[in-house]
């Protein structure tokens, strides 16, 4: 048996006359494309557009739903009672789903994206909201949530298809959360050290925290950063050294 | 052959804290539900409710889709391209679509509001525009269109089931088209003449326009407008004249 | 020397073609009106006709910022930064300055609308931002906040008028904080009792706490609220019991 | 008697997370700057940085108020009524005053952006309600308008000080009015022949138009583009030109 992993990244992140993102550079490394559906990014048009890339590409597509805060980009935390969120997510995956059948394409899986996702990962009845939502538009969808979180056990609690999503440019803390934002060593900016984490999580299924313990965790989809300029080429040795290694690159099925 | 027609109304256009229209009046009276998608009224929560009562009165649900305007709820006409309307209604058509799907129902038409639906009545680029969005999330929706109009031979041409629409408060022009707002003569107030003008409408085919000529139209659906406080009792008295000249009112099949 | 108190109302929170509120009524009861600034309520039409109103009646215009959530009515709290705060506050005051200046009239305070006021009271850096977005826009402006609360602390640090808030249809907590909506006790629904604590809270500044404890409270403007049927005659009857009392209303000066 | 130009550019049309533009680059090269206002560009935070670069600068402080259009960066025009669009520049000046102000600065300006300029250039009604805004919030500022348009001619009958902008890089019709972008000779892209033009306009107040008849034409203000890469070399280049014609580069006084 071989070992396999879906690279997944967000795209489709401009804005009407802003563009943000190298998607272009991104498509072709990756399996599996988060698509922003207007509440922190991505006017109708962009969906549009990058669904076409995406179907080009054969990369799988997904929704990308966010807490409805274009300013910050999806990016603040909101007091959002969980049927707001269930609402807000349906609508979501609803359009980008539609986007998806008018070209042709299908829409594949749901990530929450951004404050959503984060709130996603330890709020119990939020997660449950978003599982609820993809179960009630489409059960076929695959959820992506949070190795080890509440999002992950709202799906399997449904029966939805999950996958357990990690990071190569992130430390993890003893419970299998991610180190937060605001701490100094939240980030790994070495490619190699990010690399040798990807390989120990997706070969041995464990990852050493910022504070030396070595923990286990699943990885089924790697999260692949394309906002910033170093993104493509930082995406590109990660998948080499995954691929030098034997694991095969698809998206979930 | 019995003669049959659609009573529909445009509903879901409260917004957030917002109350509009009168949905729980109008709901019985009706058999298509025009519901707002977000662009013009209708927040997530307000789309679900909405859906979920429609489906309990037996109610076909249609998605409304706008310009994104909520301040001018809609009803400033903006220079769009026809690739514009064309993603701004796939994305609407998909949310509604998703939350009908997550309530239980299915969406069964798709009628432009406000300024869309004037301008897709007139020009032609529009019309296929938005034709082609219907076509492209879903060929099995019904168009609904001004009777007579571009929108209806845009539909017609790819193959679209399509729905007349007619109107029994508002004055016709010789060729087909609604007396401008702004037209003294523009509105029909009197109950008996409404009634009147349905009645032709729907038995003869005919309309006597606001300057006396007598010009052919076709009618699917009648629009039942819902937000002024009249609205139930003007809705429930055309409702029974229709009934006592035997027309059966259902929706588009 | 004779006991005055203000008294405040929200107004202005119509948005578009959705109609809230009884402003009309309300404003022959209040000495001061928080006119809605666009963030959740009040579009630029709203806020001029608003301003006009309340000109025309004497009463004092405040700005009403708040968090940028419409469909919520700026009632969820959201995790703002101090800067985006100031940043919001700064101008929100400059569009309503600008309406009141366009209209004849002058900005006379700034509260804080829902969610943005309930985390002024209780968060300092939050408190101070508001305090220094009031100042550096116009520091002549008298700043409106909880009774007791970090907002009236951040407002007098600064050197700026501040005016205490108190509440006739709110319990109290013993540190000066109002009961939580989530709270059952929390709403006083009985006139007489609402009555008592307002007279009560001006004439002997203490406050009987939902658990029995009389509590000092300072009271320069009670809240009126105007959103629902009954607080037109809820308004009068404070407002006749008040001047029963000897007790001068006229705003803040 | 010296001629006197003065140079403008549009910035601040950063939002959120989107970066747009050049204005760092921008800034040591003009004399005023219009800054948009948070309804087709420029959030609030934006506005904050752009007003302090611009002190910084010594650059005069122009609000830029649009469309409510973020997805259509306010170039789709709109159905808007006078009394709309002025409602729409109140709050748009009053935001940016209040910036201005609260960073130690003063509002200098006003253009109107995208379609709303070019809707104020061709139709009297809505330049009336510009210029009135303008007027009724501070009748010191100064108003930005096409030469030779109506809105210049609606800004001088209420007693404003107006500011004819010409542009380098667009060519003109015999009624002064630009020629449609639409049009294949709408731009020019050679650089020397921009200067020649800008240097006609301001040198003899004549240009010649793109069928070869000269025309007048008066020139108080050139508008800079700051949107593609090759702008501030375009800037530099005509901003040499003019100082070698001893042409005066200052903001409107």
């Amino acid at each position: 048996m071989s070992l396999s992993l879906d690279l997944n990244a967000d795209l489709g992140e401009s804005y009407g006359a802003w563009v943000m993102g190298n998607d272009d550079a991104i498509l072709p490394l990756i399996t599996s494309a988060n698509i922003a559906c207007g509440y922190h990014a991505g006017d109708p048009g962009v969906m549009r557009r990058t669904v076409a890339a995406a179907i080009q590409h054969h990369v799988a597509i997904g929704a990308h739903p966010s807490l409805p805060d274009l300013v910050g980009f999806g990016r603040r935390e909101m007091a959002l009672s969980p049927d707001e969120v269930y609402d807000l997510v349906v609508v979501q995956i609803g359009a980008l789903q539609a986007v998806a059948g008018s070209q042709g394409g299908a829409l594949h899986h749901v990530k929450a994206h951004g404050a959503l996702y984060n709130m996603a990962a330890r709020k119990g009845e939020l997660a449950d909201a978003i599982a609820q939502a993809v179960y009630d538009v489409n059960p076929s969808l695959v959820l992506y949530g949070l190795a080890g979180s509440l999002q992950i056990q709202a799906g399997l609690r449904l029966g939805l298809r999950v996958a357990q999503e990690v990071f190569a440019d992130r430390t993890y803390q003893q419970d299998g959360s991610l180190t937060p934002r605001t701490e100094p060593n939240a980030f790994i900016v070495d490619i190699d050290t990010a690399i040798r984490q990807v390989l120990s999580i997706v070969i041995h299924s464990t990852v050493t925290t910022a504070d030396g313990q070595v923990v286990p965790i699943q990885a089924d989809t790697l999260c692949i950063h394309g906002d910033n300029p170093s993104a493509p080429a930082f995406a590109a040795a990660i998948r080499e050294a995954l691929e030098r290694e034997g694991v095969l690159l698809q998206k979930i099925s």
